[in-house]
């Protein structure tokens, strides 16, 4: 059996997790990298059928003019994280990749992300339709090109505002009307354009943002209609992280967190884009509610993030949790985390677009519940702690191979 | 139903943890402080028939000459952690708990804590045989005199030094064979006299820290053989808490932990015990297997405990963790942990006294191993996992609950 | 020769520092504490007539209905910081001074720090003339009921926002030219006309905050023409002081600061008004100066101060560093402080004080610029090198033993 | 004028710090880098006619079989810290340079030093007067050879144990005749050896390390007598240089420090030498003193150093203060220190070496003690204060820029 052929389409792909994906991938097919950091790599997980990282071609979108090899290059100057010599066995799949993607669209993601334009063709006043059509047809384009069997969509683009959702969004039937209307204000931000089209292709959908995409009931009843499967949002890579992961264990122990506060300084492209205060409320609100989701009361909470530029990728994180105790004594946990950005999320997009695509080859539909674990604000579910979410992935993965044997000893 | 009336015998009651067990004890009893830091007064535990924090006296051993009033007095006096109102509506408990605490024995604990001895009762040349009988008749009479349904022995004495246990430990057998043997060399150390004390009366035994206590062939053959349940040993109570909390993460995340070291200071009476290097040896050893054991490998570990006199109960410590992501990027997490110890652990020695003394009345048998979680050396379970242990135990309440259940049903 | 008798008059006595002082004081003149915290107590400084603090009595301004002994019982009750035994001595002292303390104004103080306010003589539409007679009045009254030799005026109060300052404040011409103007916008926030009260009575005026107080043109005019002296401004008590300890350090090792960070956490009283985004205003713009008046350029650097309610009086500060090194090389450093803002703000209250006194007796007029150490915004000085300011202080008390030194071989 | 011509020898030329002074020198030259890093480089300096690094041929000894370019590619390559493209510019020089490195010798350097000799020519049982006179030639060669006016030699090996000295050691006619005593036990370490060598020839000798190096009266005779210069002992560069800025603030701010503690982890070539506890021994003892001189008085103080290999060159350090306030009140203070280790001494070495060559064309004799402020244990000094230590070197800055403009005046 020849080995199946699949996509993966990064909007915003040449910012910081884009290019990572992209020379991880090149780098786990080379073999000069072992998958540290790939959930879907650990024992455990090879009773899935998932895809080799060697069958993924890599396309997108992004608005920026530069390639794969630069931002990767650019990356490493810059941040020195990764051994240089990395770099260049995996040159000629950087270069051929950055073929693959087309200029993104910048509908409504706010001033702070269309400064970061370069491009003629990303066009401010294209009609949403038009961003749609074309978003398809590059969708169409690589899918043809590379004959693949399979494409995910996974947007990786800089987080835009909030945006207020409305009834026009409340049914596809809505959403429908609304968009016949003459001169609607902007029923979608970018994020919405990019994963309506997906999904209306019948494509995977994956939201490591905290942006819209596709979290309004309009897109999700699309979803269902084209039997396409979403994932998301706001990938779980650091400080986020943590909480999930330590907050329960102050409730399993009956100790009651009087404050957590949160301090996040960190200085890549994406911080650039946080820096705006409206982006960054975006991103603020999932990183908030996590706490007070687990312990199931209120502490005080406080969580900041600001653009330290000096520190490029390096997020570090400073967290103050008092607590107090038997007696009323009260104490103190403070940790830092000094994780690098896009490092932590690539390997989660990987093993994002593997389970995605996945589950659309066993005829799944709608939000992959399951999937829990990767998001600070998982689509669907209210669990927040992160063993209880790692639990579900682990029962799916069990229940899979539980069929697949039965299918084995049925044939 | 009149209440039932049990006791808890603390080995060592004026250490730090005893008093705080007895002084929170009655303040539970009058009302005055909340449950925070008992895991058994979470929701759920209530399906459970524990025994109400009013039941209990309280009674032990120790070999300094003090009670516990004068013991809080002096504790609140340095360390100024809890409200200084809350002593005095206790002070009638602690007077009258202090009469049922009788003197201990240093027998073979090492110079280290010889040289704490201040009671004439306490004679370094009583012979194992004599101090086993006076313990034995020390229970007795708490038993007898406060007319306890149930009594519950926990050791929470200072660390003894290791002990190295021999063929004659290898069963009850043996164990009785070299006791015959005169002038044998020491068999136990004082922990270990006063486990086989209770259990040969059939009491249940907790041990709180990493000295022997009843963690060898022959005393957990007694165990069998008198009915008596053991729980044990060395309470989980901050840093290897967390390290049982945090490495999980990382293993889940297929985070390559490349070092993990811990360095605690802390300044209180168990601090001038661990001080000496051979008590000092117990402890290392049981905070630094957890690490390893989880990630299912051996990243390079360092423990330190240091004896800091200022700090007194604030046990402070400090975890660098570097740990290798995708593409061999190197990062950091540190966390500082400023906790109380007793106020930490006190609460556990309530919760592990109600749950033992659950279990003999269910007529439960030997190592309790669904109480993983309290330990940082769980007995008989290889699991270190925080929240899988944690799952032994709601799994052990809902089986229980179940069984409850049926019982009224069937009833 | 009999002691001479001072007091020290404090604007805000019943806040966070105000009680500090007083039972500080109290506890001094009772030999219960010693001088820990208070650099006029180091040896060199023996060297000065300095008023010991047997020798003070205490008044002040406040705008909240309570007492020093309250307040310090509210205080130890909340934060359980000091001994507990440490305040019944000191009650006699506590009750009689807050008799010496009068109802405050909060002219022009912003909306949140009138809602403290619960005395009925606090008017808010009280004018500024009769709000400076009224504090004269209530300073003369003090001085005259206690037979006092000299009384200092010390600011305690709470930050009020950032007062820009206008023409009418660049002479005193001006400023008596503008007051006659009928209607005029306000000129002057409370801490204005405190100062302005004190110093037109010729008193010694110190103020610990950022607030305006005395620091432009007009009112340090008056205090020429009074022959007063004037010190400030916002005492440098923790992060501020560390920032210009280890700037120095940075700089004559040539390594370059890229960033600094602070965040800074507390929860009293004062961090109730800073928690209204124009009283912070002020804060945070003292605090972010010093960096790079030290370093001679600008890194990037960023402040943030937080009310987290259950912190108390517990400032708890975390700064990032991050710098170069040789070759291109980036490093950290990090640290975290704990400390108890009222405490350390209360002794370096009673140097000042004892300072400014002695200054008065010397005929020393206008600003001390010697305390230069003291001081977040030193008045009239640009060197924020915490031990090159410190020189300066050390310099002063050598030219006057040897000024004494003279005087007493002269005569 | 043609430009003076100097050298630098490196003893331990290839362990952390020597590779990264030669490419450093090299890179200064070539002017791709900035001086970030170098004191000399500040202004104020350039009054002194410091010799330009265009100015230094580098020579060294060393036990290993490698070269300075070897050395940087693999510190490079395991460390990433420093730009990838700074080494190529640097070749030639770095290959020349390690024309340079003549064998070194191991004589009584402790067995954990012995095992790193790689080269045949590293005799363990060569005679101190052989290894003397070889070092001599060595030394004398590569001035004849490279034309040099002057050649200061530096001490950056591998700590040595702690050397006792004797009655021998006291003076050089003692030193002398216990030389000529037949099967005398061992008199000296190797450092002591190198340092004889060098002042023996009239070179300034620096010793960056705690071993012995010329810390004895005999050598120091010896150096007055042949009219040398010597400097040290111990760079000052990470947690001590901490130690010396922040006690000072405690002291001068009258903060009683109840308890330091320092861990230090890391895990360069000197960590594995520091892992031995006779050589680490040597370490601690000169990082323990300086909180108590700067005190003047000894609060509980606590130093580990601690290899932990995946650390490489980031020496990391946690420092926790206790310290007591106004009331008796404790509070803490905590500082993670991230940095390179080699990085930072790097430039101090350049900095010595240019400040010891001037000394000595100034026909200073001795020890330098202006030089203070770079040394953990500053030879002939009881000041650890930094910036006391730092007046020293800024006043003597300004006494030879005043000397200088006299004699221009004069000329």
């Amino acid at each position: 059996m020849s080995q199946r052929r699949v996509g993966i389409w990064l909007i915003g792909a040449f910012g910081g997790v884009g290019p990572t994906v992209a020379v991880g991938l090149s780098a786990l097919r080379r073999g000069i990298v072992e998958p540290v950091g790939l959930t879907t790599c650990l024992s455990g997980f090879d009773q899935l059928d998932l895809d080799d990282p060697s069958a993924f071609a890599v396309g997108g979108h992004d608005i920026r003019r530069t390639d794969f090899l630069q931002s990767v290059r650019e990356f490493q100057h810059r941040a020195r994280i990764f051994p240089p010599d990395l770099i260049e066995p995996c040159r000629d799949d950087l270069l051929n990749w950055s073929h693959n993607v087309c200029p993104g669209t910048i509908f409504n993601s706010g001033p702070t992300i269309a400064r970061l334009a370069e491009l003629p063709e990303v066009r401010p006043n294209e009609s949403p339709r038009a961003a749609i059509d074309r978003i398809q047809a590059d969708l169409n384009a690589f899918r043809r090109n590379h004959r693949l069997d399979q494409l995910v969509v996974v947007n990786v683009a800089s987080t835009e505002p909030p945006f207020p959702l409305t009834e026009a969004h409340a049914s596809l039937e809505c959403f429908e009307a609304a968009c016949r209307v003459k001169d609607h204000p902007p029923l979608l931000p970018a994020s919405g354009l990019y994963a309506l089209a997906a999904l209306d292709l019948g494509l995977p959908y994956v939201n490591f943002t905290p942006s819209l995409g596709a979290s309004f009931p309009a897109a999700l009843e699309l979803a269902e209609r084209r039997r396409a499967v979403v994932a998301g949002q706001d990938g779980k890579t650091g400080e986020t992280l943590l909480k999930t992961v330590l907050a329960p264990m102050f409730q399993k122990r009956h100790l009651r967190v009087l404050s957590w506060v949160g301090h996040n300084i960190f200085g890549n492209r994406d911080g650039v884009v946080l820096n705006d205060p409206d982006n960054k409320a975006s991103k603020i609100r999932t990183k908030d509610q996590v706490v007070s989701s687990i312990l199931g009361y209120k502490p005080q909470t406080h969580v900041s993030i600001e653009y330290i530029e000096s520190l490029d990728d390096w997020k570090t994180a400073w967290d103050h949790i008092h607590f107090e105790g038997f007696l009323g004594v009260r104490m103190m946990m403070q940790f830092t985390w000094q994780g690098c950005d896009s490092i932590l999320a690539a390997p989660l997009v990987i093993d994002l677009a593997r389970l995605a695509l996945h589950a659309q080859r066993r005829a799944e539909v709608g939000i992959l519940k399951y999937l829990a674990c990767f998001w600070k604000s998982p689509m669907g579910v209210e669990e927040h702690d992160f063993f209880k979410q790692y639990a579900m992935l682990e029962e799916y993965v069990a229940s899979v191979a539980a069929e697949r044997a039965e299918t084995l000893v049925g044939s």
